[in-house]
């Protein structure tokens, strides 16, 4: 029961077999390490100190694949203790609740919540009532829920609307530090990739101690289409299987990508180090298709740049960050790292079969990279 | 009574108590008549063909002061024949749901929906099961709710949640043209402006021939501060009621302002028209406050600028639109609507005693602007 | 002609008569004070201590009424110690040059010059040669020159690009704290307002103590049109001059506006204060039309906020800075500084005749306020 | 030296040695033809029929090593037939002139001039002269300059301006549709990119039949750095040289890029196109630096959809468009007309050295892909 959970809020029978988390594959295993740069312990978002990420999935009967993945900046009251927060669009054909506030505020004031494009409000209400419900909350009236999605209903019957508020909250609790399940699991159950089986995926790069010495950590739900390349390898020629080629009628689909940092940055700079995580995202084979939601979501965890939520009027708010000149070395180990965080969700992938009997399978990574 | 519709959150029998719309106070009918434009048959938003409004209000007990109010572009199935659409935002401290998609994409999909801030993801709701459940949508996967909010919790115990999801849809179906209700009504049940009552107030303007002839209406849901000026009047001076002084503490607050025309626009100059909404705030004294959640909305309604949701790759969307060269006079008719409307909204409201007793007086038209 | 510096394109030894600013007529001489802050000593930008303002001023023969206006945020070498800054453009039809790097880089390297729309090149050149002549520059290869222009081609014949880099950097040399000239005067020498002169502006006003006690002041080259309000007098209506009404054919031109604070601010405040200067526009009666381009440049002079050219990579940036909450106080006084300086702009402009024979009368201050 | 033209800054007559564009190494007669879709005829932007290209180039004595390069949308008047346009912002440390104008009004109405850092003002005189003069624009007072850079400043000596106008003018007047020269001519003399010698380079693509038939093509100037990445193949790794690396400092730097298509596309599909275009140069390993102006311009030469400079208040534009649902081909072709436009810079590059003795060698293309 490790990975995958199950439940109903009612009842809903049990999948999710037992795996263990080293059991998945990762790209590395198989030789495959974009970029430079040198991955963080975990190769995961959670390389980022405090950084905790919690799943639930929902798989169903014949047709219910879906769940959701929450991304907590910190352990503590987020809402109390806001972290610095940015968010870019690559392309907004998505939901993404909660981006204005963070745009004009530059912060983010709750767990992040990832699920599927039907379930936004649940996913809403989940983090509100989350919120609202934390211990020193309780004279809150506004709560800026971050929500972002993707559309699983190829292999999840989306129209249902599976996911429950009680989900939500599920996985914000269980949230934690470490390792990161992959794959099928989270908002990244019910996922189709380049016409694989897409999923959830993580990696991180530490910078050199001359750029700084930060770690920069990217989550993906991957979820969208073009013409897969990875690590180079072109491996959607290799394989005949691209957007606009035969079977593949088009590339939409989307991406959520979470990039965090323990480098103390304000949301300025957050905001260009979500931009290059389309730079990444670009380097898989990824184009941005008019159907797709590309958000990404970047935020810093550094103690110092926290921002209360209140503050007498003559305090200045500390903001000491990283000046714009040595920005470049967190623009490169973000697209390192969701380069390769998108290939790790494919890699940990399995195949699905879902609504309507619609099969997804993995990509065949062990044909592809079979070892020597 | 008469303004307001009292539910139960269970049954909902009794709605709309019979209102004579021409019972309500409005700006004209005291001699204030802000800008040179002439205004529509009903001055309102209702005066652009097609569009049509309806309302939810939830005053309930002592605490419950809240609703919803619904516009729609047109009376058709508005996901099957989407609307050229627009938003600028000119403060986001606020929750407006779907605004990337619709900045993205440049058209809008679903009725616009205002509520609370605590209520966005039931005003979601209530869209998409809407939506999803219109003839012809049966399969549709994926929805974008354009939901915006201002904060009632100063008469509304906004932490109760009190709107349903059949809420919303009840305000959506019920949407009509006419004579729009203005004050304590739908989203503006428990609002508050300039510290007075706000609520719910609309306004129109017709361009002369040479400019056009086309008509342009604004809604507003008021709810923000700063220094009160009603049509040059210094009222806040005068009242001394203004923020920083004395009993105000902040400008804190929201306006959601949403714009429809006739003219057949696309969306780069349906922003640009949105934009100018926030001039109209300001003759009022509004100062978009770090608070505010000012968001504006703009749409067409000309059919000619219909947007199918389908269209074969080898058909051109018709987009003949205003030149550039010609899109003053909307503006000038943007910023007079928008003004005239929350003006409106400040006539019409009611005195209102709320959550923990809290009391908002309403402006004291008939002091300030006797009847000779 | 005591406002009137006259210079031959070949010589202008002759500069700066004997003028005493104190001789132009100011909006608070008639009773006139917009708003409910208090000016700073001058109520001029320059109140916001290290501000330098310099113009430069060409009338020659019957058709060139032109010249340049540059505001230094500090007296230092700007380039090695830039300042915070933002750009926000309330309407883009406009030849604002550096304004991208402004927007990604959240810094000013440069003084901000303002001329009109033909000699933005010379402005550039000017700039950039003052910079590169500065010393301690010798190795600067890049220099990101903020030139900003409305278009006085009714009064100026714009085409023969009458400035040279010559005037450009006198300007900038000549700059000085203290009062400023305004009316027909560097950029706004040949501009027009509402129909009437238009010109150089300034105002401030001093945020009370608990409110942090800063100081905001705003600059303006007026050059637009709308349908004029003073102070909420109604004086475009009283008068029968406004846009789309009898001679008046639109309401185009544009309005660049300055904001200087010594609030300590990041460039993402910034951007929000300056985007408030367009409210003060609207309370002028400025539509912001197709034409127009309306960009408003703002600055923090704070010493703390200072950005160092290099800085080492272990090195953060200091940026202690007003916290958002505390921002709406400083919302107010851009927007009243704003309105005030528009309004200074007409009251200190005089009747003016230029390119062939164009006349444009002052408003006719005296008569409309006259003096008990 | 058969790609260099020679100038004095005084006398230049000289232009355009012989040259055989056929003899420039070319990525695809070395087997490297990024992407799936298939090239144009000249595999060149001016491929898009109407489109035309003009160089001057500057190499003079030991330091100066610069020049420009012109894009015409089309060979009439452009500002009296105006063609819709858009810029996107990768990153925006640069000077891109013009910018904010064709943001708003969503047109271009000049040639595209790309020329050197400190140029940029001699690049707007040379635009606006050539403008002013063109027949039909006698009464023209206002004209929006669309001007580019990257800095050339390691083989050019910057500071020392060489580019005249009439330099300009020439590469405007000179510009012609076929073949265009890459490498280091025009604007791209003496730009540096991934540590080898960068350049101007081009290609095009042309979409399959049911994805509308359409050709999109790509030019770039290219001038910044990353870790190179060929088709797939990861020649700075396999080179050792890459940003960060022993001698390559940083990757700072810059690319313009423009992109042409003759789809009928209004302002906010080509903004969305030229977004996509960094994705292609992210496939090159460019990581858009801080210190990166990384512009993008598109423009769509469909004559139905020109903006004829004045039209009567009662027409409509005509803006028959691609629907946003088929768009996502188009964005695939300026992935990959980017990414070998990027490419085709250093096949075309050659050695240089020049300003301090500075050298920079061309990517040893013969041994990295040596004919078989």
């Amino acid at each position: 029961m490790k990975k995958l959970i199950l439940f109903s809020m009612l009842f809903f029978p049990l999948v999710a077999l037992s795996l263990e988390a080293n059991a998945q594959a990762r790209a590395r295993d198989y030789g495959v390490s974009p970029g430079v740069m040198a991955p963080g312990n975990w190769n995961a978002i959670t390389d980022v100190k405090g950084v905790m990420v919690g799943h639930i999935s929902l798989v169903e009967g014949d047709n219910i694949r879906t769940g959701a993945t929450a991304i907590l900046p910190h352990g503590g009251n987020i809402f109390q203790q806001k972290v610095p927060g940015a968010v870019y669009i690559g392309n907004g054909f998505g939901k993404l609740a909660g981006s204005s506030q963070v745009q004009e505020l530059g912060n983010i004031e709750t767990p992040i919540v990832l699920t599927n494009t039907l379930n936004i409000a649940e996913g809403i209400i989940g983090s509100v009532e989350y919120t609202l419900s934390e211990p020193g909350n309780e004279q809150v009236k506004s709560v800026n829920a971050l929500v972002g999605e993707t559309n699983d209903g190829y292999l999840n019957d989306i129209r249902q609307r599976s996911l429950r508020p009680s989900h939500i909250r599920q996985a914000i609790v269980q949230a934690k530090s470490g390792p990161v399940e992959e794959g099928n699991i989270g908002a990244g159950t019910g996922t189709v990739c380049f016409g694989f089986k897409g999923g959830i995926g993580t990696a991180s790069r530490v910078l050199p101690k001359q750029l700084g010495g930060y770690t920069v950590g990217a989550l993906v739900q991957s979820n969208f289409g073009g013409v897969l390349q990875i690590d180079g390898r072109a491996l959607g020629e290799e394989l005949g299987q691209y957007a606009f080629h035969q079977q593949l009628e088009s590339a939409d689909g989307s991406c959520m990508i979470i990039i965090a940092t323990d480098a103390p940055l304000g949301a300025r700079n957050l905001e260009r180090m979500a931009k290059r995580a389309m730079l990444g995202l670009a380097k898989t084979g990824g184009i941005a298709s008019n159907g797709s939601g590309d958000y990404v979501i970047a935020f810093s965890t550094a103690e110092s740049m926290r921002i209360p939520y209140s503050l007498s009027s003559d305090e200045l708010l500390t903001q000491d960050q990283v000046a714009n000149d040595h920005m470049s070395g967190l623009f490169m180990a973000t697209i390192e790292a969701t380069e390769e965080a998108i290939i790790n969700s494919l890699f940990a992938a399995e195949d699905m079969t879902g609504f309507q009997g619609n099969k997804v399978r993995a990509l065949p990574v062990e044909t592809l990279y079979p070892k020597p």
